[in-house]
């Protein structure tokens, strides 16, 4: 006989692989935003994973494309996607004429980037996007539909309280022209978007770092100090009285946004105008959104987004502006179990485990397709083991009842069916059976 | 202002990218082969797609490997998943001691193999698995339940009538033996295997080419001829009378896999014995199914499967035999749209577009979140454009109902629903609106 060579199987680092029990919830929440996002009319995508360097790299740069995966095959240069706002670019540009505008679609799916591993960061994580994309133009009214679609979400996730922060980039652009300090925009706003990581002395040293006068880090940072309600706010925005157009174009998108995030039924609780948002990404040019589980501030924001004014330049001439939002859900998910906040209960996707005792297999198969059509699950057990064996079975996988067929049962034409929690057990009828378990 | 370098927007050949309407169809046929493995009690699995190469070439070889997409990342070795049959022989060895046997589970998820392009044939592409996993055993009546639940999916699918063939590898292993053409076998069975698709005149040249007798290969021409009902074709292989223990042990588990197929209700119009299946895979040593569609026999077998003595050998020493099927459902999906088998009507997931005039958005939110609580998709039109354009979008779109909410319905605290197929519309309450709609 031919000696196998065994390998040690193991899972890479960075890349998350559950458990059933987990697993079991993870599709939980994959499926309540799934099914949310499909209550708002989002159409779904499914892009590859895997597409040409040169088509997928066509914008990226710096940080983001050291961390891409490229490989070659044949003669094809190839990368795995990194998000999924490029795909949904790509896709936008090269199906233009069979699309229907405003695009509303969503993508649930991994990318993939080469962070160095550390606990929490996953190299293949799932996105959970939605973007709604104007031909040429597209109201502002969506910019405040997302938070409405984040409210909705978060509220039946259930893992407790939540803030959506909503902020304009434009406010902060127009600021920073006033200041003269345009020149360094990107760098101060890559600066104060890590605020709350780090603290405002440490921004403010950075600031200098770079170049910025004290006078004018100064007046940053009153900026960013102004609290209060969010009417407050906006009324203390008004009053700085900052004569630049572009601050006043987004003071007065940022006010209709929060008009219409009001329309749209969101809690006042549940979200705020927070000026230190910034959002990294140099994409976002308007209403920008952060997304915090409250008290657990330091995991960072669970759902992100903003609006962008060209989403695909890179692959056509046609101006295609949009507002989207994505949920970091690997990453989430892997925060929220850290931190207990999961209630993963359930071990089985069964209902009910049918056993017969000294009777055939067969005699189980009738009940077993009867649950199936109402839409039970549950499974047939088949091994031929002992009795004690088969609960065993129903036992580790949290199974909640046991359907038991043996030869009383089948002469009666009954079925005893056992409640695993509190033990007891009642010999009944198909329909009884039904309605008992509906 | 910086000029941009535009990329001509492309999908590489081999991935399949659809448009919304095919989007929606092929997620619908994905759900409802979720669903039919949940209603069968089998747990959900998502292992990583990149895998150290080490990890997942464990066992491969040949045309398999050569196909294989991989690459380096930093010192790593990586590759792309080919098949789900591998990670989950990983993961049951990686986590054998947190796993509750008979361990049945799903994973949908896509798989790479770098095949020539050709049309039809994807590099990406979905696999939906079932396997029920033993330790070191696992009764032959799991065989059985497979092509019960083949038999519900595609029923469930309704793309017309299909046929589950079924054979037991050791049938074919013992007739080998006993014409003492074992040392063959391998061979043998991958020409048997092409014996529809090359016909039996091509199938009896291949096996003289590689040294099998004529009289031996008369032999198997009559067995691989051998016809009538199921029955008629379990009573002929008993009457053949091959004196071989290895025969012996397939045909009776080929006897008991037809009864329970039976007991499980799988129509008799639905299951065949034939016994010219072999599966050229080399790791099935039982059981073995192929699936056709009734009259497109030529697209090949849309689901296949079989027994196999040991899942993990590679991994573990611990025997785990199992049973499993497969879906190969990026194929499926591009032969059933060719075929015009698809029906996919729909091109939207919205069933009402509701939309305001001369009034403000905000009047719609009050529809549009009770229809939303009630499960009925729906969204709200938000561009400021002309009443045309936004009826435009529900025409383009399919969407079945449009709410209008004008100055007259504000007044009467009414809303106007009107049927985009028939064109009428009528003032209603919102109760009647959700009585009408549900």
């Amino acid at each position: 006989m031919e000696e196998i060579k065994r390998v040690e199987p193991r899972t890479l680092s960075g890349f998350m692989e559950l458990l059933p029990q987990d697993q079991i919830k993870f599709n939980e929440i994959v499926q309540v935003i799934k099914e949310t996002y499909e209550l708002y009319g989002f159409l779904p995508q499914d892009t590859p994973i895997v597409e040409a360097s040169e088509v997928l790299l066509a914008k990226a740069g710096g940080e983001t494309e050291k961390q891409i995966y490229s490989f070659k095959k044949g003669d094809k240069d190839l990368s795995l996607r990194f998000d999924l706002t490029v795909p949904l670019a790509k896709y936008v540009a090269q199906y233009y004429n069979d699309i229907t505008f405003p695009y509303r679609r969503y993508q649930i799916g991994k990318v993939y980037r080469g962070e160095r591993a550390q606990k929490g960061r996953y190299r293949e994580f799932y996105q959970c996007d939605i973007d709604i994309i104007g031909d040429s133009k597209l109201s502002i009214i969506n910019d405040a539909e997302m938070p409405s679609i984040i409210y909705t979400i978060f509220k039946k996730l259930n893992f407790g309280k939540f803030i959506i922060k909503i902020n304009n980039r434009k406010i902060l652009n127009g600021l920073f022209e006033e200041l003269n300090v345009a020149d360094k925009m990107t760098d101060i706003l890559i600066i104060i978007d890590k605020l709350e990581k780090i603290g405002i002395e440490a921004v403010k040293e950075e600031l200098s770092k770079i170049g910025v006068e004290n006078s004018t880090i100064e007046k940053i940072e009153e900026f960013l100090n102004i609290e209060g309600s969010t009417d407050e706010k906006i009324a203390k925005l008004k009053e700085i009285n900052i004569n630049n157009e572009i601050f006043k174009e987004g003071l007065n998108e940022l006010e209709e946004v929060i008009k219409y995030v009001r329309a749209f039924n969101v809690d006042e609780d549940s979200f705020t105008v927070d000026l230190t948002i910034a959002r990294g990404l140099d994409y976002y040019t308007g209403t920008v959104y952060e997304t915090n589980l409250v008290g657990y501030e330091s995991i960072g924001s669970v759902c992100s987004g903003g609006r962008y004014e060209n989403l695909a330049e890179y692959y056509t001439k046609k101006k295609l502006p949009g507002v989207g939002i994505s949920i970091g859900l690997t990453r989430l998910f892997y925060n929220l179990k850290e931190l207990g906040l999961l209630n993963s209960e359930q071990k089985s996707i069964s209902k009910v485990e049918v056993i017969t005792m000294g009777v055939g297999v067969e005699n189980a198969v009738e009940i077993s397709n009867m649950l199936r059509e109402n839409n039970i699950p549950n499974e047939i057990y088949k091994e031929d083991v002992k009795v004690k064996a088969k609960f065993s079975y129903a036992n580790n996988l949290d199974i909640p009842y046991v359907i038991i067929i043996g030869e009383e049962e089948l002469e009666k034409g009954l079925y005893t069916l056992k409640d695993m929690y509190t033990g007891e057990q009642e010999m009944l009828s198909k329909e009884d059976i039904l309605n008992r378990l509906k």
